[in-house]
């Protein structure tokens, strides 16, 4: 296997080896109209199977799909003092319409909140009624001043969640729900990125929230990556947009409400997680072609094989693709199929095809292993379950391998230059919390020393305040 | 079974009618911005599912999904003439962002042509990289005076799909595989809506194709409505994008292209077509809920049953729903459920549970009959199937019944006040049609006499125009 790879090295320079690897990789290119994207149709791939495990757990959480307008009335934002403060700076406004001038100017979503509890406040009338819950897959558009693909892009697709509650237990309990059992659970068992979870300074909270939950994951270069986040917003938006509900005893009450969302931006995570300096690595459960067999030249036999091999493998439920472009050179191929991170490539020529058997490749150790023909499906499921294993592994050992634990706020500024930092929440104020975002720290999250799932009441025994650069 | 409708009559104000389904089923609402849609879960759920076979259709034809920006360039529409004449009057402009006024003002996509052209340039160098395609499912603004819900909004949720081909007979067959495989087989087969498929005349085809082909429906009031539309764009954008390729011999050639889309404009036609004076009636396949199962009242045994029979249907892969809402009225639940168009309802009531059995109500047909409770899933499944038959019988004996044959333009101006008229191609020309729009009459499309589908060339033998007034 040739060790000279087409991209610039992780260590000799992240960023570049990151925009290599989305072109090359073919994920995706920059926009005409500067900080939008195009998602080529592998990288739209990808965000297609995360939508559907996303979008699966959603449901099972008893979250129906609907879709709220892209354009929202000014004044709506202006309701919400807090939320329009914090996204004011980032808005696009449309001031024309059908060739006229508006007579009031609409904003194109940086987040549905307003529209979607100007709909609540309809909706909702008796107890009865609650608790209300709705998702929708949308577009959002955040002006962005420096834009870079999947991670910062003024047009970004994502899934928010929008519930009401008629308590603020139930609220925060639907909080921590949707932050254990659909985004935890996607991004560890299916991106298999291992995730810190816990609560946002208030600095760091969303622009209305009472409280923000986050998944916070590290990247390959030590930085922090929200992956995504679970707000409690209290009353904030139903007392502006008066959503409010007759309890049992008849008397009229504001609901307690949630929202969460998460965006292409696991993209990003996903590329600079577990990729390495020969392009994508990619989990099984959300790579476009689990395994692609590749004909290593023109030849009879050998082309008989691959086909009746990829029959094998599709009867298994994987996904396969036939790579048969014998008019390409076959190593280029394999540089290609490489750099899409495809987790398990077969080679099959004249000479395995005489033998009866395949040459097995595995993308996430590089590694190359002979398999009889008629074995190579029960081999394929069981190695696509030990690469994912494997890609979670590693992940999760240099996430606490680069995290060190300081007693002080000075401390965590050395140990955070290359990873992150934990801190006792004690030791963490104001003043400290200026001293890191000085130096282009953040606190990440309020957690515990494990990491581990915060308790369903959102406390932890031992709080500590996770530090580190962040994306 | 109650005959007093809660709705008005579609025979005394169907455009009231329309209205009414649409609020008392859930399916939408008018967004705060004039024209724009909140298209509630009910009704969302349906589009999903629509979302789910029209997807499978594409990719079955080769195209994968990809995704454009939201924003493009004003000078992108401008590039093709026709194109931005036809547009111009509808575009929402973009004039600040991120609290500036922009350099160039960027439209909000009212179609993707342009955008997609432009990368489609940078991505085919030679005849291999040929044919291109890709699809995307994305929302699109063109502003609407006269919003109607699904029909005419504002903003509009659709797929389009854009391909590039080394030869017109190339594009154009493709361009006809996507009208037959796609469109016509899923409105037929999945929506059981019956379409006449044919060509646009040149005042009615898309701004800046050679010819749009289109597959029509006829609604319960006798209007048309275009299901869905694929163009031959022939060399038009290719040469104003530059889109060249090598071909086998060296030469550098312009590409031929298609593009095809299809809208939440067909919750309409659904609604329209099969609903009746109850509210809507679902093809099984786009149904949320195939079966709700109505625990009629408060009753040990009864709610046994009903579970049981759910687990029943469950397993047997069907939609189910169990309603033990007892605290509602019985006749109030199924007057919503029927207003929701749930093909099939089971009431299960203390009496049945004792003779182990349950009522299950067509909502096709308003027909009840009793079933053994262990036959209930094999009596279920055949009854949807005979449901999509009866809807399609039904909208196609419409169809053809109020489709009349003439042979002027003048003819038919007296005949399309309630329904179609087909008139010989021949007897058509510029002033006919003329004649024919000054009535509010569209020629819908050039088609043959049974409306079947076209010839792979495009072209019948006996050609007709057939003519309507359309949504």
């Amino acid at each position: 296997m040739a060790d000279e790879s087409v991209l610039t090295k992780q260590s000799s320079d992240f960023p570049r080896w990151y925009q290599e690897v989305i072109a090359q990789a073919e994920l995706a290119e920059n926009g005409p109209v500067r900080g939008t994207m195009v998602i080529r149709p592998y990288g739209y791939a990808i965000w297609e199977l995360m939508q559907a495990e996303l979008d699966r757990r959603i449901k099972q959480a008893g979250v129906p799909n609907a879709y709220f307008p892209l354009f929202i009335p000014e004044s709506f934002l202006r309701r919400e003092e807090e939320h329009v403060e914090g996204f004011k700076p980032e808005l696009a406004v449309v001031t024309h319409g059908g060739g006229k001038r508006l007579e009031e100017p609409v904003v194109v979503r940086p987040t549905s909140e307003t529209v979607i509890n100007s709909f609540f406040a309809k909706w909702i009338q008796s107890h009865r009624d609650l608790p209300m819950a709705v998702n929708q897959w949308a577009n959002v558009v955040r002006w962005e001043l420096r834009p870079r693909l999947f991670l910062r892009t003024s047009e970004f697709l994502w899934q928010e969640g929008h519930t009401a509650h008629a308590t603020a237990e139930e609220a925060r309990s639907f909080a921590l729900r949707i932050l254990h059992e659909v985004y935890a659970d996607f991004f560890e068992e299916v991106l298999r990125v291992p995730v810190a979870l816990g609560r946002k300074t208030t600095r760091e909270k969303f622009a209305g929230a009472e409280c923000t939950w986050t998944a916070e994951a590290m990247m390959r270069d030590g930085k922090a990556l929200q992956m995504g986040t679970s707000h409690e917003l209290g009353q904030n938006f139903s007392r502006v947009f008066d959503i409010t509900f007759l309890d049992a005893s008849g008397e009229r009450r504001y609901a307690w409400q949630t929202s969460w969302g998460a965006s292409t931006r696991l993209i990003g995570a996903l590329i600079m997680v577990h990729g390495d300096d020969f392009g994508l690595r990619l989990p099984s459960k959300v790579a476009p072609w689990q395994v692609v067999a590749m004909l290593v030249r023109e030849d009879e036999r050998a082309a008989a094989l691959a086909k009746e091999v990829c029959g094998q493998l599709s009867r298994a439920g994987l996904r396969i693709h036939l790579d048969q472009r014998t008019e390409v050179g076959f190593g280029r191929r394999s540089v290609d199929w490489e750099l899409k991170g495809v987790p398990l490539r077969l080679e099959v020529g004249p000479r395995d095809a005489a033998a009866g058997e395949v040459v097995v490749v595995n993308r996430a150790e590089r590694k190359k292993t002979t398999v009889p023909a008629d074995q190579v499906a029960a081999y394929a499921t069981a190695e696509l379950e030990a690469i994912d294993a494997a890609l979670f592994a590693e992940a999760r050992s240099m996430l606490m391998g680069r995290t060190q634990e300081v007693q002080s706020a000075k401390e965590a500024l050395e140990a955070a230059q290359d990873g992150f930092a934990v801190i006792p929440e004690e030791a963490l104020g104001s003043q400290e919390e200026d001293l890191l975002n000085q130096a282009g720290i953040t606190v990440r999250c309020i957690t515990e020393r494990s990491f581990m799932r915060v308790d369903q009441d959102g406390k932890s025994v031992d709080p500590v305040a996770l530090v580190g650069r962040a994306y």
